[in-house]
């Protein structure tokens, strides 16, 4: 058997969420049933992060256990000639045996758009909350600037019944402008080891307050504290919510084909010679 | 009788184009059931410029006369708050009598965006032509270097049965890199005093022509020199098209409200001020 990893995109807007569920159309659903129109196995796919329905992925990793012989590039093509147009695969890699999408994976990315001008642009209304009045962005880069660090988010999670940890490593969590398509938004940007279920939406809720002069800065802290979650935000719409990157470890991503061994690290995407080789 | 102007976005993806049609769901006709829900009057609205069915807009320019004594702000708050969400109404502002949105019009900016990597982004699929191999920019840019100025453009208009003029003067006409969304795209930007129809997308049809290389950038020329509509490229598909802005003589757009006085010049939004204050 070999394990297969793949860089995957999508629009979250038609979908369940990123799981397979009983009801809906989930991205796994449609990744495994593609494939098994491709190779006519029945196989699961492991993805890096769990993402909820509406929320989107520019650079979600999935892999998958195959008897199938196929190169990679044919693999990808394969993929993006049978899937739906809101899903795509930017990258096929062959990976080692221990390698798991989820497990194996050191950091995840997250960036939060948010249009604070009155008018939202039409364009964008699947992928950038609307707030219709300014924020205050260097409130809210003070409040970020207490996320980074290891602390217990367990007051940013929606509850659950597990007893696993919920201390995280939090690497970066900063706020800027950032101009698409004409309009001038807000990008919440959050990386991290990994997230509690609906944390980077619960930070941004909180943000959302602080930005609008409901809250001070420091209550970010202040939940951090408490390990409370009605002491945070309410929980931010997904349609914002993007998964950015997906971070490995050199030499668990090692690659087996030479033009797929840059990993990638920080902004350099690792896919981004064999995205280029395989048109 | 007040004539008023307003500047209106919307995603094209699922309208007949932005003109009333005896089928289906234009623009016009969604911003005049809008105006009878909000003012009961029936009135007509004038576009600026015409565009088809999946063609965007950031700042298509309407007017429409209107017995109705409401606010600007008044009526901007209710036309978005009656729209559909693939419309947007930006600005709305009280301008002369004579002003008319299509024939008042002295610039039309329209930008073309193109992603040549071999995966195209699902988020941004409806807004983006996706062509999967990479093109040649100098060449393209080299090519288009040759529209400014005013020629007759009848070689890249679809044939009418008008007998007006096919001559219009270019005044900008360049190609650049442009990142969206963890994207970086190309955008083609064509800024005239007007447009014939499909001109836009037949110059860009014979851009990736020429940024294919399967064609020479002096091609251009060419087909300006031949007025022969068959030696262009095919009309690009409308979805990577958006009308970008129109511009208005200071004189005519003289706003009759302080907040709203500037003019949008260049990259300036004349409506910017207006927007901002109408929460």
């Amino acid at each position: 058997m070999r394990n297969i990893a793949m860089r995957v995109a999508y629009d979250g807007t038609h979908f369940v969420g990123s799981q397979w569920q009983s009801q809906g159309r989930s991205v796994q659903g449609v990744l495994e049933s593609t494939w098994n129109t491709f190779t006519r196995e029945q196989k699961r796919f492991t993805f890096a992060g769990r993402t909820d329905a509406g929320v989107h992925a520019y650079a979600q990793v999935a892999n998958v256990y195959t008897a199938s012989d196929y190169p990679v590039a044919t693999v990808q093509r394969a993929c993006n000639a049978l899937l739906p147009a809101d899903v795509a695969v930017y990258a096929v890699q062959e990976v080692a045996d221990d390698f798991h999408a989820r497990h194996s994976a050191v950091q995840r990315r997250y960036r939060y758009l948010i249009d604070d001008t009155p008018v939202a642009q039409p364009l964008l209304r699947h992928a950038v909350l609307h707030v219709p009045w300014p924020l205050d962005l260097a409130a809210m880069q003070a409040a970020m600037d207490m996320l980074p660090g290891e602390h217990d988010f367990v007051g940013f999670a929606r509850a659950m019944k597990s007893t696993s940890s919920t201390t995280r490593i939090c690497y970066e969590a900063r706020c800027y402008r950032i101009r698409v398509l004409e309009q001038t938004l807000i990008a919440v940007e959050l990386v991290a080891n990994a997230f509690l279920y609906a944390m980077v939406r619960t930070v941004v809720g909180t943000l959302l307050q602080v930005g609008s002069g409901q809250r001070d800065p420091s209550d970010i802290a202040a939940v951090l504290i408490s390990k409370d979650r009605r002491q945070a935000g309410p929980t931010a719409p997904p349609h914002g919510l993007t998964l950015v990157d997906v971070v490995y470890p050199p030499d668990i991503l090692a690659a087996t084909e030479s033009r797929t061994q840059r990993l990638r690290i920080g902004n350099e995407d690792i896919f981004t010679e064999s995205r280029r080789d395989t048109a």
